[in-house]
């Protein structure tokens, strides 16, 4: 197993995209200046890249241990080297570092957190599936709980001594949560909460002594459907520390992320707490998406960064074969190591090029969310939110699919050793692969952006995002260094315009058929935002002398030549609708 | 789990591609008809949808057993239901259906095979990889064994008494065979073999008695390279059935394919007796590639077939959200089963029309092969040999590939579902993904195809399919009702050949260009072929007024729509050749 933090690429990325000067527009942020943003990423990535990346493969055999009859019930046990590991995630200052220093965090701006976030992830992503979905919990907390629950809780959730959990999906429940029926029902001066939830991570472990779940449930008055549901506080100890009755049913064996538990958690008269108002609890879950839903995308890019390591590694390595250039041919050695073959170099090259513009847009759009919360400009804030909204379920989506992808294609690169469980590959891409499904599946994030996004304020996101673009566009037009790669943004932009178009004009209509288009269009603004990526990676590179401006100018053409023909195919498919579709049977399929 | 073998598309591809003038034509193919084949496959497939489809899952999760301390030295222990289900195997008539009546095999065409291999892949891909490389060793015995070898091992390995093993690789070589450096040293009347092979499928269990490995080594005054090669027939148990020196020195662990053994084998003075002539060795092997590799599509296909079946399970099972169309919600149910869904739909539809049309191509290619090899006619031999020489690879790869796709879309369907084990789409898509890598890595049978089977007989292969191509579009160019598919298969043609066109003349100066370019350009041919078929499907289908018929037509428009634009996409990629990625200095990866 090989890994080494991408720096050097997160600082190329911070500069590129302005960073400083975001920074300083931000009261809070002023300290937090590029310089010492790496510094403190530096320090998380050393403890990372040393025993965290060892741990993963190590837990991916070993598993989660359930025990039925603990000394208080059904106990989850993790691997024994979890516990010093979660110590040090604590130390290195991962968990509180993006979180309000009122409650003991580092105040960061959040867009530091992505840059945490992927190391993590790439070292131990289901390791780090708990500290991650902590943050949602605290931001629930933050965002909608009362004086008294962030006093109480806060503090040890920042500091890592509690984890904190989201209990949403009921077993006849995920996508559809209006469906949800676990019960909140009102005494003196709290809920009881009973119900079952599933597939709750780290819903029940021994990393921390006590977890706080988020619990959405309804009250005895409440309305149907989505509109009846509130958020609860569940804590797994009360104040005198005795054990409230929200325990741990089962585990789910899965293909991947194996040593993440996840819980089947069963609530028997539970005590808890609610936050924010009465059926008002989805849109406390709403607040947290935007962020959780870019960490997904953002697990996409960091599986594919630390299997692309893996792949270059083997790459540079493994001889099979002649260079069919005989000049590269080396001599002293029977074979050449494969990294010469041009069919190998262009996987790895797919893998790394996609990488790279994802990297980018996930922290572009990082920065967006902390302009959107912190800006002292309305306007500022208001551009900066229909950005994140909009590219929210694009990240997601995208990044998490075409991670998936990347990691299969580093694993093709090993050949028959990817395969097999001596190599880190086949694990990647068990765990990357619920990327996809989970905080709402890909075509959830699709219906998303088609459904709601699109059509928001008139329409407001996507102009903003295309004026945006456009102004690049109209800046950097006679730019004839990099005219591939304005050209390229151009008939992208076009294609994404013709596209939505149809899309307004036909599911108007018939919404069948903008429902049936909508991943491919989502696909559309996604390669079209890659493509602004790297046309502004262009734009900084351009001219530039250094060894890593070259090497971002190659890769950035390469992407161009081989990802900007499936601009117009996704265009085209979106245009086709829904096609036969629906007029297939149910007994047709 | 679901699976229930998809006789009536079997019966509706024969008819469609003409099975029964085809079986006619061949003299000793004339008892095989329609009908017969198809009452020989149902029932392989009634044992196979019952207890086979059971067993895969259990075996995966159980796995295979290594016994360093055997009686006899290492042993690899099977689960015990593997013996029956394999008595049952071979009462089914599985075994030796498609091999010569003269050694006690049942005559029957290759095409027949294939769809008895379709059902036994689908139903446990894992265990039938034994039966399935046995078939391999039996080919390459009757094409090139002596009298002796053939009386004395043909009618075993037939019956099914004993398997056959293919022993290529060696740690320092797989793709690149050349680097071979097992030994074999002439002894009175047969060889002493030495050295190591891996990744050896089936190399040692306790299914047979015995086990017939085919080893590739070099005699002591071999020229190097892929020239110094030789075939050796090594058994497991001599005659006296004393132990063989080849023992199994361990097992690979695997992402999927678990209950398939794949074994490291040592030979230390094995005994061995030569295959067809000295240094001859890689000949023997390629006699078989085609069927093999046909094969390993296959597995794309079976693979798909069962996921397939499976995600539309769950569809027409799982309720959430209401559909988008008043009309189609159901008043008494809380929410509607997911097949009301356009996205899901679109998800099903994707997997549903690449998977027929790939049966079709699949089973198309088996008669040629058995054209190729049976009919009395030299030039329709040699055309379909032609055929099936430039459709391997194709089908190889992008079978593989779409097989593995489609069942991370199965899984897909599914949710959280897929990604655990209470559900088999995890391990369909883990055990598929193998099928991209062994006999020959996808990117190893693009460069097949672009460097040996375009160029081979000056470009005559593919002109021969073009040829094939353009007389169905030329006899169905008038007919009206099946325009939409004509039109999109010329567009089809009309990529390849701008494409071809661009290859040739950039890969002549410059073959790295035409390297880079190969993976996509065989996908882009494979999509033509995959049109091609559903065209012969449309014409087939038009004007007849069974369901079968009119889905058949509905299903066709579909893949039309959706992935027709993909052909332009793979031509353009194609058209921009090798772009930086020879620049690229290794430091830059």
């Amino acid at each position: 197993m090989v890994y080494k933090s991408p720096i050097a690429d997160f600082k190329y990325n911070l500069d590129m995209l302005g960073y400083n000067s975001f920074a300083e527009s931000i009261d809070q942020f002023k300290d937090f200046d590029t310089e010492t943003v790496i510094s403190v990423v530096e320090q998380v990535a050393k403890f990372n890249e040393q025993e965290m990346v060892d741990s993963n493969k190590k837990a991916d055999r070993e598993g989660i241990v359930y025990i039925k009859d603990g000394k208080e019930g059904p106990e989850v046990k993790t691997p024994d080297y979890f516990k010093p590991l979660y110590q040090s995630v604590i130390e290195s200052g991962y968990i509180g570092a993006s979180n309000p220093t009122e409650y003991g965090g580092g105040g960061a701006p959040f867009a530091m957190g992505i840059l945490n976030g992927e190391i993590g992830i790439a070292s131990n992503m289901a390791f780090y599936m708990g500290p991650g979905l902590s943050q949602g919990a605290i931001k629930a907390i933050l965002k909608k709980g009362n004086k008294e629950l962030k006093d109480k809780y806060l503090p040890k959730m920042i500091s890592g001594e509690w984890m904190g959990t989201m209990c949403l999906t009921e077993p006849q429940c995920g996508t559809d949560l209006g469906l949800i029926r676990s019960t909140a029902t009102p005494e003196e001066d709290y809920y009881k909460l009973n119900g079952q939830k599933i597939w709750i991570s780290f819903g029940e472990h021994d990393l921390t002594e006590n977890i706080i779940h988020l619990v959405l449930a309804r009250l005895p008055d409440a309305p149907e459907g989505i509109k009846g549901i509130s958020l609860f506080l569940v804590p797994k100890r009360l104040d005198d520390n005795s054990r409230n009755p929200i325990f741990c049913g089962g585990l789910e064996h899965k293909l991947g992320i194996i040593s993440s538990p996840t819980c089947v958690m069963n609530m028997d008269d539970a005590r808890g707490w609610m936050i924010g108002e009465p059926n008002k609890g989805m849109e406390a879950m709403f607040l947290m998406m935007n962020d959780a839903r870019l960490k997904v995308g953002l697990q996409g890019v960091a599986m594919s960064e630390i299997a692309y390591q893996n792949a270059l590694d083997f790459a540079k390595n493994r001889r099979q074969m002649r260079s069919v250039v005989k000049d590269k041919q080396e001599s002293d050695a029977k074979a050449d190591n494969i990294i010469v073959h041009p069919d190998v170099r262009r996987m790895l090259m797919n893998v790394k090029s996609t990488t790279e513009a994802m990297r980018s847009l996930c922290i572009y759009t990082s920065m967006k969310i902390d302009l959107a919360e912190h800006h002292p400009d309305d306007s500022v804030r208001e551009t900066a939110e229909d950005f994140a909204a909009i590219m929210t379920p694009i990240i997601k989506s995208y990044c998490s699919e075409k991670g998936f992808l990347n990691c299969s294609d580093s694993l093709q690169v090993l050949g028959g050793s990817g395969f097999t469980k001596e190599y880190p590959l086949e694990q990647y891409m068990r765990d990357v692969r619920i990327a996809l499904i989970y905080e709402g599946t890909n075509g959830i994030q699709a219906l998303d952006l088609v459904g709601r996004k699109l059509t928001m304020h008139k329409g407001r996101l996507l102009q903003n995002f295309q004026k945006e673009v456009q102004q690049f566009i109209n800046e950097n037009k006679d730019n004839e260094n990099i005219s591939t790669f304005i050209k390229a943004l151009e008939a992208a932009v076009k294609e994404v315009m013709v596209s939505t178009m149809w899309l307004m004009q036909n599911g108007m209509q018939d919404p069948e058929n903008a429902l049936s288009s909508a991943s491919d269009y989502l696909n559309l603004v996604a390669l079209t935002s890659l493509t602004y990526m790297w046309a502004r990676m262009a734009k900084f590179s351009d001219g530039k002398n250094e060894p890593q401006h070259k090497t971002k100018i190659k890769t950035g053409t390469y992407f161009i030549d081989k990802f900007i023909p499936e601009l117009q195919m996704y265009s085209k498919k979106v245009q086709s609708g829904k096609s036969t579709l629906m007029e297939m049977e149910v007994e047709e399929f």
